[in-house]
């Protein structure tokens, strides 16, 4: 810590230019809770300040609109919510991203979309649940190719654990709140990712695609340093 | 209901000696909460108004040895902590008995118990988790000869969505208090069994063996009748 | 498991044909957070992969509208919210719904829904709530003529712990969301069902339906195998 | 309040020997968490202040002890876990308590042992769960001759919701910690008790006998003032 | 019960028109969860059956209106959401309804509007909130007067411990789900009522202005039979 | 107390006019759950009961235009929510208000809105997370300037524990509920904040900007008495 | 933060000297889970930095007499578990703790015992509960002699509310585990205490009389600077 | 999946032993809720399928005795309550373990037990709190230098989000149940961990050492392969 990291002051933020020189990833706006504008001058204050790549997530339309107009080059993924100004890193090596339903679709586009943005490889395998559980043992040949494993899950979350089992791939677990009753808006599945009865499951908050994505790419440049 | 049924008043305690004729079970002592000498006394009330079988769950030490000094022919199982006096009636058909490890073994002894005291056979396979999925998937031969499933898991109660993707029969899930932390006294469990991707599975409380023995019990009897 | 379950991939989701083989049950499509379109999309490929019915759940307006826009024939029941496309298998045996008040109207109906789709007869009495518990006793006749009971209730959840005391089937208890306050949407009435003091209640989540209709239905081919 | 109440200095407390002259009940001293000596000086100071009965509740076994030693005149009453010095009024009127299981005896005995402080007379039905619920209706006539009612229950807590359709009284509800799992040390009977479908239930704190037994009491002397 | 109460079968409704004459309080529709068509269905299936006084409870915009268009005399509170159709008994005694704050007034009107259907007076006093405890003071004469005590408060709830340790009447707790953030919807008043450390307090459900009106309304006419 | 307060009876609302004299701060009107007019009479009532200022929090749009309306003279936050007829009086002191992101920006203005109208001077610096650690540290200058510290962060709401760490101010801490998931609408920062490492953090409710504004100019005038 | 922060390693422990030159208060050993020859060594790694004050809480008994035999001259306060090694500053100022019953006595200790190491003045005025508002009004001298208040409440916490109303003073609010039920082991008091009618109230953990303290020295120092 | 897992069969449990091979590490016995000699049983069963290392976890005084009385060469670690037989394979790399105080000492050397058991290395540096950063700060140099961070931290559960914003290796956050009061056994850090506003987050179970150990294992094997 020799050199002091550097603070944009914007106003009504204050941005971290330097983050992705101390962590791998650069500060990603946060665009839930703020208006298009803001997020528009976040954005804005990491390109100014340097940055090659400006992004955001939990991107609503109206934002979206907001970031075509000013950059009507930017990427935006309406399904996964996120979006980007400027160009990734190009992909270095492979993260499997299995769903347990459809329905949990929305948060593996948010994964995918982080690692494209981080410039890590993915590779997405929908609906496999453990209801029918040979669909599980059928990624068996996905599991060892990769370098890690983010497995999407609401209701009862059980996915995890049956991976966990089958692969030495660390798998990222991210529990959803697809589900009704019960599963307590994602509770339900958090709880069981946490005690999953095999080792080798890590968990991310409820819905949290983005984190789950920035950690599997920690885990592969890690890989491929 | 044209005839009313009778209550045995004892002081203490008002038996219901009619109740196995209404629904199959007689009235079970829970002895939980209650000193020895009044479980043994309401045990000895349904005997004396006429019940073939007297039965008490959560039975620990001290209850036991009451139990054994006044009726020496008593069975006690002080694994599962049942006991009862009398004969239970001759089995008929099969339940078949799943843990997802050796530390459920408590409660799917109290689930045995019942099922023996009901008169209904029961076949157990202990230790079948998920994380070494082709262990569950050994079963499936069980499954098939079974007339009903229990399936005893704590921690991440993750069983019996994937047996209940597997067979025709109902799943009886039992959540038990095993784990630690976020298993939160078996509520993760609990969860994840209320929750579960597969429909065919019914919960009972949290290590509440005697109450998946009985609606066992009445599936077996339902089928043989 | 000598022959491994087919998977049908249709893109964004991998259906499992051979389900109603394994579980007497096919994979029934849940629509919640699907779009209307994704949820046409799997019923038409589970009637591709040979299903002789395709079923879904919490099927909104607009996912009805596009199923009968698809399949005119379909048939759909807007206040269960359940819409299948084929012909469902006669029905044998009778299970009793049970509701605690009208305003749990909706769960039962998809609970009758399901057994109609699973070939099981349902017998329907609404509004048998405990404040008027003699409306309770009046379904003595009911229950004895049934093979299963399901029992709809919210608000204080106490149906199904007098109906135990009444019969010696197997009752199937579903919470509803119905209540307010300390109702906490349901959770009151889950909490009841789990510690009901008469055994022979097992439990599904809140407003699962389906969950309890599939479960009964399996109890009823099981005493008419 | 044109005279300002009383505050008997007694170093560690602070007493309001006016309670009962301002609330028809005295201050009770709650001995949970204070030791004997700090007991029996409350129960000393109250007296001195001129109170003709002094009166604690929780009081376990070193207190009793405590207690008995400094007033060997004094009543105690192990299983309720109350004591009082002085007498108590002439009891009028009468309060039916109930109670689910013989489990919640203790607590129905803090209630009868705060009515016989109160000078309210007390009947008492134990063991009338709604599992077998002709024991509810077999109550009818004590119902009808009560001045209120008190019911005590554990486990699902189901029994007032049952009684109070059955009786135009108010019913005072106890939850109790009888039980286990999802009954989660008495949470699960409080909230059935809150969400009751019948009206005319109002509720206290899990296990707090005292205070049930203290509003019915005003109750009783409200008919009869 | 030698004689078995009658039951209306109006279809979609069991209704029990003999509730009033064994407890007091006829069946009261709760139109939360109904339809405008189904609670004007069972007011007039209410009616058919000879009793008085229909009444209804969380009667929102269009079933107010469905009310009054099938009998324009109806009579409807909006604030309280309450409609009857009928006459109410003249009112006996009194009963003070007192609110922490101006918030809580729809359901001090929940509270009244059942009072009135009930044949009870009420009297009023709103804002009594204990950050300005002289106001609470203000009302000792009031207390005095009335035959018990209703308190209606959100937030921190703390309103009825100081007004039960200021009169002997019974004072029934009224928590309400104004307030936000650890309020939680009303747990926070609920909690800290149940644990009021002034006995003599009984607790209703969140916003239950219903519940308490008829339990209050039970201490009158207990009082002045 | 030898004066009693004076409460000036508005009809619906008992308003508290000397509550100033008595805690520094005059009763501010809670516009949550209040229509405008209400809104509107109640800060009327303390105008003419001789109020210099008269102010309103969680003013929404339709409440902010009725005060307008009423008087065009009116300060109205539309942020911060807060409204106010009168002067506030000229400023002592400074409060440093820092926010952990700028989603928390709102519930920072509402802060410093109730400074403003207290007479409090008020600094502040935005978005400090510490997921920049390096940005706390560059405000150790302002922290040394200040009377007081109001910190502002939903999501983990690490915030406070680290700025108490470094200064010997106190740290009024304020959970937002800024997040999604785990984050339970700020339950995670107020359980963070209440177990904060560093001692000298105190909380308040979550979002309860007006809360922790007052008290930060409590402490404020103490220092400057 | 020119000069940076020592660190004293003691190998087990990195112990933070200069913490009472930043903050005020130095690094104060939490001795819960940690061995008497841990705190001991901690303690003797502060001494030995250079602090002339080293201070523990949760003291249990045989950490107590480690520390006496270490350093015979060492305070110890039994009922508060704190103990200090060296000589507090002399006191400025005064703060008024307050307790709603005798059972909050041990909490208030550490309050006082944690003011006395502090330097800070301390007056105590116990069992103020508000089932006697009488005994809290009489406390208004005392209020506003006083630089700060801290009010010590378990069951109900109601006392905050009732004491920020009548004061200028800050009021710490601390909620205690005391109680049964649902207080849930404090659980009630603190969302009594986190959402006070009152403002002016902030609050820290459940039964930490060290965080109060530590708070309400902050206040007092900076009205004493 | 061509060779289908063998299950070693011990009567009481079922043996994974090929585990190892497929998942990277052997199935670990979980010794909580086992009897000593369950334990014993289950380490022989995986020693006599050939697993060169057989190791348990939550190994108690009794069991550790068992352990060393059958294999007097096993390694037991008391503190961090593990034990092994056999020879684990040669440290590869380096995580660095970070504790946020002495009392989280146990979770910590159950961390680096299990990576000790792994074959990878462990730096440890305890006591790093957040309450003094610069603490914090200090192991920037650690950090550069370690394949995996593993953060151990109870109460407020912040540290985690400190390190991962100064790092870009992946942070696995342990919250433990150190703390009391609103630290709800851990429940506090596992939310702020969730929640942590830095990304490269990922999450256990509370306390789950075990759990850590064998993710930061598959990391740096990821690395070092």
């Amino acid at each position: 810590m020799t050199e002091q990291p550097r603070t944009a002051d914007i106003g009504f933020a204050r941005l971290d230019p330097d983050r992705a020189a101390r962590t791998g990833t650069p500060e990603v706006v946060f665009a839930g809770g703020k208006t298009p504008a803001e997020t528009v001058g976040c954005l804005a204050g990491l390109l100014d300040a340097g940055a090659p790549l400006a992004w955001a997530t939990r991107v609503d339309g109206p934002t979206a609109a907001a970031v075509l107009e000013r950059w009507p080059e930017a990427h935006v993924d309406p399904v996964g919510r996120v979006a980007w100004v400027g160009t990734p890193p190009p992909p270095v090596g492979e993260v499997l991203v299995l769903t347990a339903g459809t329905s949990d679709g929305a948060v593996a586009a948010e994964v995918a979309a982080t690692l494209a943005a981080s410039g890590v490889g993915c590779r997405r395998v929908d609906d496999v649940g453990v209801a029918g559980v040979h669909r599980v043992l059928a990624v068996a040949r996905d599991l060892a190719a990769a370098d890690a494993v983010v497995v999407v899950a609401g209701m009862d979350g059980a996915l995890p654990s049956v991976v966990a089992g089958l692969t030495d791939r660390l798998v990222v677990a991210v529990p959803t709140s697809v589900g009704y009753g019960a599963a307590f808006e994602g509770l339900a599945a958090l709880l069981t990712m946490l005690t999953a009865c095999a080792p080798g499951v890590l968990v991310v908050n409820i819905d949290n695609g983005f984190g789950a994505g920035v950690a599997a790419a920690r885990i592969v440049r890690s890989a491929h340093r």
